[in-house]
């Protein structure tokens, strides 16, 4: 299982489990959309492992509840969607304080309460290592797929980009400041009202940024048949990043383009770019021999991997 | 945490989340119900780990995940629901076959093609022990809680009681046969129609017999404040559960009330009781300094703890 890779097996997974003809989106993108009486409802889930999501050294308790949550939540705002409700099972070791599964529950709550989101359940086990499970859901007046842009469609993004990934590079460095990009990375702050807002404006196609935005945007080129042409200078750059480059020798684009967990959102869009979004590309046809992706400045992005996590 | 346990760590969450006004049904039920444009929507969540819940040696894959989707079927059937969708997140140790993985998606979808269910996404990510965790969505026409059960109720079950559990107890032995019993703890049947017969015939509450009968039938009488009193003579006893009993030196009557795993269902009526279910008690008030529970024959059952997982 670890010379598949995560995608690979994924996909492995998909195939055998076949077709999924009873429901509206399947397994694939942000969250899944299922018909239900009187509409459909948007699901989504994530496993979050100790040590390769989150580091209990590196964020409190409560910092990781947040972010877990967010991250469940974001899946169902880069459909177009509002999130009503989570379930978290939880597995747990059994020398983990109280205090530190109340403390997660506190951060749980407290991000559910940003959306109007309630936990409606969930379940715990004793575990070696501690697990979170979320399932996110809820519905979308128009669910909005990662793989329907088309060429001519504007590329535009809502929310933050580089801070997080600026967050992750300075903390494993064990350095703890800037505030701001730890913090970022910490508790992600997603913009839980662009993704009904870009759904409402006839965004084309939708997704959020957790794997970094050349990685994410990528899925959207790839499964749209279209190639995503970026300009670097139309992102605005925060002095947050430009300070972490210049201390550790990088570059603040590649903070933007390729660090993860600040869920953005990033869409595709044949008309007006709704406000609060930013304009930074074009889709296209992709020309003669040309393989669907992303590209920088009418090039691709060297080492544009996306966000390594732990390990 | 080893010390609280996991029912008074789910109370201290449950306490600490406070309020969840935006439910119809809450957290603590076999599945929350949630509001949703044009009705409503149930939704369950299960985690399973390695050793605890499962045992490799004991089960294939393919036993596995059938087992793992019945459990979480059950919990929507145990609300008289039908469940329309799963999600199953994996953690996976980097030394699994990938052949393990595949044979357990074919047992989820096995499960869910019983019901008419889809896998509708989920994700995968490394981790030390396997790790399943799965919610499933449905909807019922009339979702039937657990804590509303009235005196003057007729208590009846539908589906297997005491199978798993004497198979559960074979294994522990060492023993592989017999097979009936083997084969009910590997992969239950739980009887997906009877839910929503259930809560058609006007049942006055439900749940699923996951941790065995009395601990189960405890939730409804203890939620409800009423006394239930069980017929042991109205019980139908199987020749292999009978079989096992006499092997290891127990009784029969210990795998019906206290074996878990068959997911069985157990309701109350105010009314005719459906049919295929069969009547094994009434409920009623609690006399003058009694407490709300389950008796058999009158008398509280010696030795009445639920059922045990591998640890």
């Amino acid at each position: 299982m670890a010379d598949v890779g995560e995608f690979a097996l994924i996909a492995l997974i998909r195939e055998r489990l076949g077709v999924t003809s009873g429901l509206i989106i399947g397994p694939g993108d942000d969250a899944a959309e299922i018909p239900a009486p009187g509409g459909s409802l948007l699901i989504s889930s994530d496993l979050l492992v100790e040590g390769r999501h989150f580091r209990r050294d590196w964020s409190s308790a409560e910092d990781v509840g947040r972010k877990a949550a967010a991250a469940n939540l974001s899946d169902i705002n880069a459909m177009g969607g509002t999130a009503t409700a989570l379930t978290v099972s939880l597995g747990l070791p059994g020398d983990l304080g109280v205090d530190w599964v109340m403390q997660l529950a506190d951060g749980l709550a407290a991000e559910c309460a940003v959306v109007g989101a309630e936990i409606a359940g969930g379940d715990v086990t004793a575990s070696d290592a501690i697990v979170i499970a979320i399932s996110a859901v809820g519905h979308a007046s128009r669910a909005v797929r990662r793989d329907t842009a088309a060429a001519g469609d504007a590329i535009a993004f809502a929310g933050n980009l580089g801070l997080a990934g600026a967050g992750f590079a300075t903390l494993s460095r064990g350095f703890r400041s800037p505030r701001a990009v730890v913090d970022a990375h910490r508790v992600p702050t997603p913009p839980y009202t662009a993704g009904p807002q870009a759904a409402a404006a006839g965004a084309t196609a939708l997704i959020d940024v957790s794997d970094g935005l050349l990685a994410d945007l990528g899925h959207i080129a790839r499964g749209s048949g279209v190639v995503v042409d970026l300009d670097s200078s139309a992102f605005p750059i925060s002095e947050w990043v430009v300070t972490v480059a210049d201390a550790l020798g990088s570059e603040p684009l590649r903070y933007i383009l390729t660090g993860g967990d600040d869920y953005a959102l990033v869409g595709s869009f044949d008309g007006d770019i709704p406000e609060g979004w930013t304009r930074i590309g074009i889709a296209r046809h992709p020309e003669l021999g040309e393989e669907p992706g992303v590209l920088v400045d009418g090039a691709p992005y060297e080492g544009a991997q996306g966000h390594q996590h732990f390990r």
